[in-house]
């Protein structure tokens, strides 16, 4: 099991010379984040994460697992970005993007409180009327406005349906000691599970924000954490952009930004990957997208998207670039069957293993978009596996820790999601100086 | 119902001199599309299907659908790229993410040969296994190569299950007389319906590509068609860019990418718009992304996404603006609850319409993103019925071709898709000198 960068779509458009030159730079951005000398180094708490800081907590984790799989046919969990989007992706890696359909043993899980859509709740309320539920509420503070509105919707009918019982059912993941959802499940005698001080939300999947939703799926946690080691162990050598494919990936991404392509596009030709690219462009966009800088990540999922957005990457505005999760087993085999008639032409195909055929259109996408001037970044990647999924994130994670300082921004802060937030207490009323002067502004504003 | 383009959110980006500038390249550009004398005026075929150009297999695919609606439990509609995504943004829109696990009347609806993943076929047959079900196979020519895989695939599965009775069970949308999957239709029995010969894939939803599906999955054609003629009557008409919001959209566009505005971020506050903006990226992405120019489609879905690309929209490198699909009403109502304790401290949204929430973030969010440097488009849509839908649909392709011509391309052709088929086709051993001398060159390039 490995994650190995592999440079051959690179050929005319990142040298080794340029590469030979921001391995000092690349370098400096490691040992910079392994000494927690730089800026933001209040939130390097994600690098230990691997070697399970709290061996107490994480066994209390897995008993609250095995209990939650039991008591309930849903899961429902509560949260928004970093406090979803990591055990999103982790399930849907390890098990699909149909699996509440095809689940047998544990409970199907829904996840809520990720936006303000009545939709959302409306539906999701149906979806477990009748069925024995849990929540997991994953909010650091208790007061981010879309989980806890969900909070006191699933609470509310908890209640209805369990009156005091509903405690036993309710797990909480937020800060250890202070915060309104703190206070409240001491208050409630709701089981807590503690979102570390020293890890942002987009580098918390490793920690109980993911743990929890991820072990309640049935996913072997300590073998993710295992396989976040073996990378930590494999990227943290100070060696070489051209022998730590984690630097070679940070360097190559500044490289090309360099030369004016400022969108990376992340593509997979598994739909099971989808989310896994989501929790990566929250990971990159927050901790690189400021001071007007950065790459702005993008998605796609081949090859259905090479039949929607596959023009413009070949021909379009030139300011892109990709990189291409190469998976080499899939979880899956089944062969294209033989058709006596050939009423389609494609017998010269037939009996071929079609993960086969989706790797062979990787290789000629890859070829063509290069062709087209777009430079490919592959990785390559196991499987889907706990294993393989801890690898990829701590690979990301360090890759991105390091592309951040490169850039020379702080890769832990994310200053520009608050101006959205201030004007919207204002304008819904919040109490406060602060928000009443605002509100008048916006109003005039509005006008 | 209506669409409304609102440009407050545009003051000091795009200025009245600009647009007035813009007025006769779109006023030249919407005669173009009118009179046919553009080039690509082979596939301007969409213009005409509001209209129902033919009634009697209009009638036929309603009656085709009301025996679907009886005689299954799901539906696995066969398609790719245009062939799917129009109907897969309709059913989402209409009747939301959750439709499969809430639908009580009428058949689920799966979409397969979209990929190659050998994941997405092996758990479709299990999510199928036990049910009765029908085929709708949508293919031009029926060979393109996920269609026709997967179609193999599904196909022996009903002939196992149904003997004879498979062709009773499968629905084939394919080119009117040629083509290998005509053939086989006919020999076999399949009913079938036209893939009009002048409608190019991603412009197809409001033909019987889009419609089979759609009135499957229960959604009345007959009110989206009229949705769409209204936009049709109210976006034709050449008055100008100040008067005309589908020129004004087209217009403005072009002014952003004239300055530098390469990545157009389409964004809603509801999830169940997200397969519309899988659609709108084809569309656009596919019409313009040529000769090394066009602007970048891409998409969110907020509030979710302010948690992960707000802080890259807000304050990273500069490329992109956004425009957003405000939507009056969600077809869902719920308040947020009061809490007595307050303990989250949101008592004073309490009692408010979460969608007013979510609209006020709506507001909230466009004045902070234009105070970041990013300009916003706005289009009001009055709600989530098969009217509002065909209505958007026809303003975005109007649009589209609009926009097309003023940026100087054929919006119809997509040159650049073939390359990475050859090369497929090359590596996989296809028949045919043409592939053996590029499969020997690819070779070369993959030692």
């Amino acid at each position: 099991m490995s994650i190995r960068l592999i440079d051959r779509y690179l050929d005319g458009f990142v040298s080794e010379k340029e590469l030979s030159e921001m391995n000092g730079k690349a370098l400096l951005a490691l040992k910079t984040v392994l000494d927690g000398s730089g800026k933001g180094s209040d939130f390097l708490g994600w690098r230990a994460l691997p070697d399970v800081p709290d061996k107490n907590e994480f066994a209390r984790i897995l008993s609250a697992a095995e209990r939650i799989r039991k008591q309930c046919d849903v899961l429902v969990v509560i949260g928004i970005g970093g406090s979803y989007l990591g055990a999103r992706a982790a399930i849907e890696y390890c098990q699909g993007l149909n699996r509440n359909a095809l689940v047998k043993d544990g409970p199907q899980i829904l996840f809520a409180g990720k936006d303000l859509s009545a939709a959302t709740v409306c539906e999701t309320l149906r979806l477990i009327e009748g069925k024995d539920v849990c929540l997991n509420v994953i909010s650091k503070s208790g007061t981010t406005t879309e989980p806890a509105v969900a909070f006191r919707i699933f609470k509310e009918w908890m209640e209805e349906k369990y009156g005091d019982g509903a405690a036993e059912r309710i797990y909480v993941t937020t800060d250890k000691a202070r915060g309104k959802l703190k206070e409240l499940s001491d208050t409630m005698g709701y089981e807590t599970f503690v979102v570390p001080d020293d890890v942002g939300g987009r580098f918390s999947v490793l920690s109980p924000v993911g743990l929890l939703p991820i072990a309640c799926a049935g996913i072997d946690v300590n073998e993710m954490l295992e396989g976040a080691r073996e990378a930590k162990a494999k990227f943290s050598q100070a060696t070489s952009v051209f022998e730590n494919d984690c630097l070679k990936y940070a360097a190559i991404r500044n490289v090309l930004l360099g030369k004016g392509k400022s969108t990376e596009i992340l593509a997979s030709y598994e739909p099971a990957l989808g989310s896994t690219a989501e929790w990566w462009k929250q990971l990159y966009g927050e901790s690189e997208g400021k001071g007007k800088n950065g790459i702005f990540p993008a998605s796609v999922t081949f090859t259905t998207d090479l039949h929607s957005l596959g023009q413009f990457i070949q021909d379009g505005t030139p300011r892109h670039f990709e990189t291409v999760i190469d998976l080499l087993d899939p979880g899956y085999r089944i062969e294209v069957p033989y058709d006596e008639k050939n009423s389609d032409g494609l017998n010269f195909i037939a009996l071929k293993q079609l993960h086969d055929v989706n790797r062979t259109a990787f290789a000629a996408t890859a070829m063509a978009h290069t062709d087209g001037g777009v430079p490919n970044i592959v990785l390559e990647v196991s499987g889907r596996s706990a294993h393989d999924f801890g690898m990829l994130v701590y690979f990301f994670e360090l890759a991105c820790a390091v592309s951040g300082y490169i850039l020379g921004v702080n890769p832990f802060d994310q200053p520009g999601v608050e101006a959205y937030k201030k004007n919207m207490f204002a304008l819904l009323g919040k109490p406060g100086a602060e928000f009443d002067a605002l509100r008048a502004s916006l109003s005039e504003k509005m006008k």
